[in-house]
């Protein structure tokens, strides 16, 4: 038999569920109320508890009406009510990451000062993000890591490598390291490949911007040429099919590899698994690793 | 047109594939020269290179008829041939996780250093490994580091947890924190189980041991009963899908947790890609993270 305290939090769920047509369990409810004893930003809590953005906000909206949650000075925060019930439920996610490498396995000085040093200079002038074309970029520390991430992987030194859109300037931190063989970047937004083109002729990076439509079948000319690609996907599944499966039309073959980027802020890890069906079974691919919480957007929290 | 070097590394990749029947591309060579910057054991070096041992076994006797590897005191490295035909296909994965937490993310003393000191302690009279039932157990610190994982990821405070097999005596760890609302043990080896139950009854932890053989389909009693199961399952596919099923079919529904353990020194990434395939498309079940390296075993070196 459920306990009183479990009973009330599955009805907050089947409300939620009801109320904006996502998948929401008891599981959902503890892991919003467990994140917000970490943090007191409406996104900070949607990324602790792994919870997509929309269902967070109607949770938290909830709990706020029964009494479980105050809002003070835009801060969330549990009430003692809200404490209890939680303690009562006996959940507890320990969200602690390693405070050296931030959870992402790798550190990033594995890649040279200098390298780092320079990018962070660089990306200050990065032209602003166009609502219509994206959601923002990562922190420059994210772009260095995704870096060194493939270095480790041996992804990074003597590899041909192209980026299926490029918000984060990773082609421009990869150029840096002047370990990559070529580096081809697609973009629809000129003022980033302008910017790009700028960075690569002042730096020597020998970055090849190329023109071409993404909504259209990949081009001969870059159709298996590449050993490792890179792409922020639409979190859409027709979005991710279409970036991520153009990306390995450009590998040579086996043994070559992917980067891409997910949340579960956009993304229900329901839609998680529609994707890594997609990825195994349709596209034929392996994951080798999902490690997860590695990006941080710069916009988090300006909300 | 590829150069002389990736051209006799190539072949070499050819007479090993033809040799030992596991698929050997260059890059398989090439990872496994990478890793020998950073090894002298054959064990070791199948780990960093991520390829299957008994691949890398035959790759490294390759290598040092052609004279690119050289054994001295039982070490493998690379002959200055070697370095140079490396150097020449500017191939790198710079092998350096995170010092703090070894790669796995999370720190291990979410968990309490009377835990730690604890199991430290108790592991050391556990029942040796006999061969036939497998094949060694990992470091006390591997079994502590995926308690603290659970725990980061809100598995194991308040929750059913059952073990299906426990060589690595993550029953006992769990025990120990006194998280857990129920702890559940299957095993075949009877001397590990009277193990787990004597540490049990002596620290008050409250692990049931479970009589049944897990060749058979699951019993009733424990169908739907658990929130996490933990297995470390025999790394063949039937073995696979007899051990993370039977752990799938202990769960009462969404939302719960399998975690399990797979390496690529007995398992290639071509079998990765059939297990995956298993979970998502024939188990739907969702991947939500893959941590490499994240075990260590407890023999390795002694071979």
């Amino acid at each position: 038999m459920e306990s009183l305290s479990l009973e009330s939090i599955r009805e907050i769920a089947d409300r939620a569920e009801k109320n904006v047509k996502i998948p929401a369990y008891p599981r959902t409810v503890l892991n919003i109320m467990n994140a917000i004893r970490y943090a007191e930003d409406i996104f900070w809590i949607s990324r602790y508890s792994r919870e997509p953005f929309n269902l967070v906000v109607e949770i938290v909206k909830i709990l706020k009406e029964e009494g479980y949650v105050s809002y003070d000075d835009g801060k969330i925060r549990l009430t003692e009510r809200g404490e209890k019930i939680l303690a009562d439920t006996g959940y507890e996610a320990k969200i602690v990451e390693c405070d050296k490498c931030r959870g992402r396995r790798v550190p990033l000085d594995i890649i040279s000062w200098d390298v780092i040093k320079d990018f962070i200079e660089i990306q200050k002038n990065r032209p602003q993000p166009i609502q219509e074309y994206d959601q923002g970029y990562v922190t420059p520390e994210t772009t260095l890591a995704r870096v060194a991430y493939m270095y480790y992987r041996g992804d990074l030194k003597g590899k041909d490598i192209i980026m299926l859109g490029d918000d984060d300037l990773v082609s421009i931190a990869i150029g840096l390291t002047h370990y990559a063989r070529r580096i081809a970047v697609i973009d629809i937004d000129t003022r980033l490949t302008d910017f790009i083109s700028k960075v690569s002729d002042e730096y020597g990076l020998n970055i090849e911007i190329l023109a071409m439509d993404l909504r259209k079948p990949i081009p001969s000319e870059i159709e298996k040429k590449f050993d490792v690609f890179q792409t922020d996907p639409l979190e859409t599944v027709p979005g991710f099919r279409a970036f991520v499966g153009r990306g390995i039309a450009t590998l040579r073959g086996e043994r070559c590899a992917g980067y891409f980027y997910l949340t579960l802020i956009d993304s229900s890890i329901d839609k998680w698994r529609d994707i890594q069906n997609i990825l195994v079974h349709e596209f034929k691919v392996v994951i080798t690793e999902i490690i997860p919480d590695f990006s941080e957007y710069i916009n988090w929290g300006y909300f």
